[in-house]
């Protein structure tokens, strides 16, 4: 092999250089005596990447999944009910892992390739009198199928209702690349990873907590021991943790949280709309290509589900790229295998970076027979990256394209 | 800081340089079309450490709590009657989980210093005609108070009683340092993590899985998502995993494994146990210093705690060694405190090395008032390792320092 | 910053994972008892990789220049006639190195774009009849001007003269990236350095030297001591240098030699000219750009130089690539400094990297006023990418593009 | 092989952690528009560290002896008279290097295990009446025998006399590691390198210069090219080189200064000592072994070497070390070999390190058949670095231990 192996898939994401250097290292004593005061700054700032100036966050070393499974095991008891929707594979699972749990889960099923159906969340949160909807789930951004969903229009959704739910959200794929205000919009529970925004690799699952969803942990009866947050907060208070955590990724969170803070959360937001709008600029240029995406309210920042033209086995694409053009494209899950690739484009990143993801696509789909013109997507990326830049990029809570 | 931190702590370990070096590279995708080549090689071997023909190894992004936790909640059921003993800050803390996640313990609470009361076991099981025991735990090797128990004893006394109890081991700080033979001693899940005899950075859960334990798992109706034994077979049979596996451990570990196994185990085990006696010779030299470790069948080839004279507080021993000496000891937990400090001795390690914990630990002592003879303990320990090799170890079952 | 910062020139060039993971490493002791054997296989296989059997190498720690400083004072002496050409800024400066030293340069100076004048050379040395000439000079592949010359050419005029003189290759940005045949050739000194075709850090200078060049070091009389050959044999004979080498890239230079190897030469020469081919398509297809090199005889398969078409300043490319693209492209030297810019491309490359280096020069070249096609350049590279692979290149010693 | 290869040799020094992270780096392009910032600081920066205000430092890639031979070539002329002394390999080298680069060599002989003969010196000086001697060398830390000379001293001397010769040093392996003061002691020409205070890989010839030698430069006519300072002048003031630098070290250099310069050089003279006074301490306590230096005012801070005890060949302690240990001691070199071992240290260092280098040589001794009592130089080094700490250690100009 020569050269780079090119990821563009939606996670695990490139690893900055820094963030490398500062996982290089030596092991260290988890109970050193200054430990702890690494480990406290090190949560007071992740706090601020999630926008929480109240309430807590948590570091397990576990996937964002396990970040999930402590979600619902620390705050809500056996039987609740719950209100879901499930429009890709990712809230697909999140569902099935509710149910596991032991909840009683209302299911919106959402064609894919739209989000959270807002509208039908208000009026299950009106018609709710009695107020059994013990929490409303949302996945903020459907890795699955490159979708975005409104989480500030959940959230008046629940006050327009007056419903005292909690707001769970998935935001894996999302927090620390596209826009999330944690506290502003009144999110309770919301998961990520390390391995996507954060820059890192994968094992660390990452959790914000708001003081509503400590109160309810403080009523919440589910079996639990690794992920319960009582062992966490009465260690994190001192600084330490409840068993070994992973220090080599902690030390590559303080590198990370580095420079996220010190670009700025916003600046951060804009680098991934301005790459995200570059590539769909390509996808556009593609004849009989077209996104998954169900119009430009749902485009994700971070990823882009890509149906192959018609006839076009989009495995095929995914296959050529890997072994003939050492690029790993995202596939297609679920009920999308062979119909959808997928373009990561969150994490450290570049304009050029993504000429090379669009290059390795056109060359694999051309490959697998499809008749786009060569360099079509390149060259319209391209004239968009040329004519914008992070700078220039005015940060706003809208998700037009 | 000049040098080295020098790290004698059970864990995490020294990481070797190759294995560093292993870790020390990009993101990569782990649903690449191979890499579950990867990973059905890398279980596979991992199957040889633990010295399993049969039955599985599933590997989770955790710590060993987590790998503790997914051996309960996938073989056991609320309310199953489990005999186990506590002598330690390690298997306080397992009795603790095993509470916590529903089971009767029936508890055996031994000196601090002995390990697992065979005898007292041997007694109930004998007693349980009913057979209402579901299982045995013992923690094979405690680390806070450096005690080994004898597994294989534990096994002959379930034999001995025709008892059909699964036997689950805590292996963490044994397992890939000191004698493990799963398949011959009749264990039916064993428990360990990356950072001790591994040889890696925190972060890996690791589950050894008996083919009793997985019939047993069929009827096992605990809730349980992210530990489930159900979604790793299923996927970990294609080569890959259920969510986001840590990649970069897993190429730590390919690399740990394959230093390991190009020893072999024996070698491996043999290599801990010259080690530890070195460690012991210089205890033995130091005036009032003596190992919590209540005899020599119960020394510890991968830790040794190790109490202070009278008079003098372990914590500033370990305090003066970490500020003064850049070195980690391990402390005294629970009510160890200020009584004991640890030096471990698993892991990448040499006798050079530990020569230097051993000055660090001699300094810090008299440092702290005690009154031992300068260089007593290097000198014990020098004599040692001059007369003894790797080769001319001879393994075996015995533990006798 | 984000993402990677693009490496597009020749040379430093990338560093393949495997030899930056080789060099991350503690240091060592470059005297120890086994490093003779390490340091014997290194240079028994980089004579391999030189494709000579007898005579020698050297490695110093240095760079190419200091090759050429130690090639000129160990074999030749001070009013030595040497014939010459310069048709860049390297063979410049080596003709302006020899002049210093005190040689009697013939110099043939050629049209920037053009190689060495065959011809030329044929005619003076068949003029020579009393072999005053005592070493030809030929800059295998001229790194400003992208310009390779036929070394085997040069070699049949000596031969068909009956010339004695030696032949003196500056190998620099050709060795280990495009056909080179050391002693086929009949090649007397070959000059190359490590942040080229070795793909590893700026560092080390090395030098081939024939069994007829050893013989010339012998009447060899300019001071010399750094870089002579007499302390380097007789310590090398024993495996070790005459003084500290850089232990950390041997070791990368280890590791480099098994990929390369491994690969086998034929198939680097191969995959340099795939890569060089889909550059040159790029080239081609962009409105009012050329090539520097007057022709397909003298195109080099390592790097491109490319003058920027006309009005346009390739200063503002350059720039443009760098600060707004995260890219850097080689600058035009000399005489086409705001004329040409050059994309190396040799070393740990692909496809799809190229596609990356093209695409930042469109968008650069656009920036500063180019009219060119957006996409054009990586559209034709493309193309000859999909339809070429490097076991469908088969090599030959042609270099017809 | 398990655990750290211990590494006490007077240079490769062991590389501190953010040293080793600051080089794990891609390449870059040594010609970018903001490279020539990054050199500029450096070189600033470099300077503080020789305690040079005036004048320039080079940094070549090469070896120190690369640096001494351009220090003679571009400031004196073929058949100088210059003033030197021989007393041990490293000083005996930098005479045949003299010697052989053409100069007129006024040798004094001494005794190994004492330095520059001053007083020799100083009568030599006031005799030249004429001024026929150009240059005065004196090896500043003799690095094969651990002895220090009094620089200070032959700046007096040469004061005293009236003479204008310039002051030539040898800092290899005291530069960064002992007191130097290049602008205070009125010294030419100073001579290191990357691998020793430094704490970088070999790689890097580093070479102070006043004004003074700045000034000579231009009359000096001895053919150079590589380690020409002209060259290098005109290209350093734009902050770039007259050819490719070895950049992965100039950046290790970079994190090296910041962290010598942080501590402040006072700090780093003072830790040296102690660490130094700790070694001695050790060779004190052992039965037969004695220092090479003759004395106090001779003994170094930075390196330490140490007759083996009669009839104990030092080769055996060399190889039982290595092989047995793990840990690579310095070797005898010339006339000491079989005789004497080294102990490096000098570089990232601490206590409990060097403790364990003297448990490997007590260890290796003994196994050599040395009666020296186990432990004992361990013992005396312990208490020694307990009593003191670099706080408290006051840095003073005098040499006593």
């Amino acid at each position: 092999m020569n050269g780079y192996q090119h990821l563009f898939i939606p996670g695990p994401t490139n690893v900055p250089e820094p963030v490398r250097q500062s996982m290089n290292i030596p092991m260290e004593d988890m109970r050193a005596p200054d430990f702890g005061d690494f480990v406290s700054g090190l949560l007071s700032d992740l706090k601020k990447v999630y926008r929480l100036q109240n309430g807590r966050v948590f570091v397990f070393p576990a996937s964002g999944t396990g970040a999930w499974e402590s979600a619902i095991s620390n705050t809500l008891n056996t039987g609740d009910k719950v209100l879901m929707s499930r429009f890709g594979q990712f809230s697909l699972l999140w569902v099935d892992m509710a149910e596991r749990l032991g909840l009683d889960v209302d299911v919106c099923d959402v064609e894919w390739g739209k989000g959270v159906p807002v509208e039908d969340y208000a009026a299950k949160l009106r018609a709710d009198k009695s107020h059994q909807i013990k929490a409303v789930f949302a996945t903020q951004n459907e890795t699955a199928t490159g979708v975005t969903s409104d989480i500030a229009a959940i959230r008046r959704a629940l006050d327009d209702a007056g419903h005292p739910a909690m707001l769970f959200v998935d935001g894996v794929s999302s927090i620390a690349s596209i826009e999330f205000e944690m506290e502003a919009w009144g999110v309770d529970l919301a998961v990520s990873g390390s391995q996507k925004g954060f820059m890192l690799p994968a094992g660390l699952g990452i959790l914000g907590v708001s003081d509503k969803a400590l109160a309810a942990h403080a009523k919440a009866t589910m079996p639990r021991c690794y992920f319960s947050f009582e062992d966490m907060i009465k260690l994190n208070d001192t600084g330490y943790f409840p068993y070994t955590p992973a220090t080599q990724l902690l030390r590559g969170l303080r590198c990370s949280l580095d420079l996220l803070l010190e670009a700025g959360m916003e600046t951060v937001w804009a680098r991934h709309k301005r790459l995200a709008q570059g590539v769909r600029a390509a996808v556009a240029a593609w004849d009989g290509c077209e996104l998954v995406a169900r119009g430009p309210e749902w485009h994700s920042d971070t990823v882009s589900a890509i149906y192959a033209p018609p006839g076009i086995d989009a495995r095929d694409v995914i296959s050529t790229a890997y072994y003939k053009y050492q690029t790993s494209l995202g596939s297609g899950l679920n009920k999308l295998a062979g119909r959808a690739f997928r373009i990561g484009h969150l994490g450290s990143l570049n304009p050029v970076m993504l000429c090379s993801a669009i290059s390795a696509a056109e060359m694999s789909l051309r490959d697998a027979g499809a008749q786009i013109v060569p360099g079509s997507g390149v060259a319209a990326a391209q004239e968009h990256f040329r004519v914008t830049t992070p700078d220039m990029m005015q940060h706003t809570t809208s998700k037009a394209a």
